[in-house]
């Protein structure tokens, strides 16, 4: 359901302007990023950081600005776990509204926003809105910079 | 001084793994953008806020994400005058620990800090950590997406 949630934002928001009838059809670019998004809640909602974090290129030059700036994919994938020990600490997560905007064939920029539904007992729920800047490698669509709020 | 201090806090991180006599040499993507945002700088401190805005891509897709998302242009430069209405509500402006990532000859990743500067009567002092997306444009390099915690 929430995937379909997210996937039903974004048509929405690309027909906003339009009638039914003229329904936009998502770009390659924009199934490419939504499918790498899509697969990161999936992920993430089975307990599974690593297959989470594959969603990043895998590199030491990706950026992750949150409270405060991460480094590299290593770095990133160790505070996530650090954050994150267990199932129950990470929750169920939802993407939902987001937006694909090109740059050029290479890049796009992503907007969205997040829910972490969580017991209190865990930590509690979160929310809030992220941009990410997704680059096409020969691995396909990754995120290299990753700015959550 | 301000200015200095966030070319300086460029230079110093451009040679982090370097000694000083191999100090790094600014590219000119980095120069062009930093000069933006150093003008940036410089206009909010005059109170200009239309100066200001001429670092953003003059366009109606422009992004800028704090507390909620605001969309173009035009759309900013109203809130901007809103929430900042005074020479004393923008208080004084500094930008540092600017680090420049280029993604491609058209488009840079920018992080940095920002601190403003103001009496407790106008709002107080604010601090908080930026991304930004630069694309050069015909009329130069131009902040497009504008992420600021």
């Amino acid at each position: 359901m929430r995937r379909l949630s997210a996937v039903l934002s974004l048509l929405l928001l690309a027909s906003a302007a339009t009638s039914r009838a003229q329904l936009k059809v998502a770009s390659p670019q924009e199934l490419g990023v939504i499918k790498v998004l899509l697969a990161q809640e999936r992920a993430w909602n089975e307990g599974n950081i690593d297959a989470f974090a594959s969603g990043y290129k895998d590199s030491p030059d990706i950026l992750f600005i949150g409270q405060h700036i991460s480094r590299g994919h290593e770095q990133m994938v160790l505070e996530y776990k650090k954050n994150y020990p267990t199932k129950e600490a990470m929750g169920t997560l939802g993407f939902t509204e987001l937006e694909v905007h090109p740059l050029d064939d290479k890049f796009v920029v992503v907007l969205g926003h997040y829910h972490l539904d969580r017991t209190k007992k865990a930590g509690g729920a979160a929310d809030g809105i992220f941009s990410l800047v997704f680059e096409k490698t020969d691995a396909g669509w990754k995120i290299v910079v990753d700015h959550t709020t």
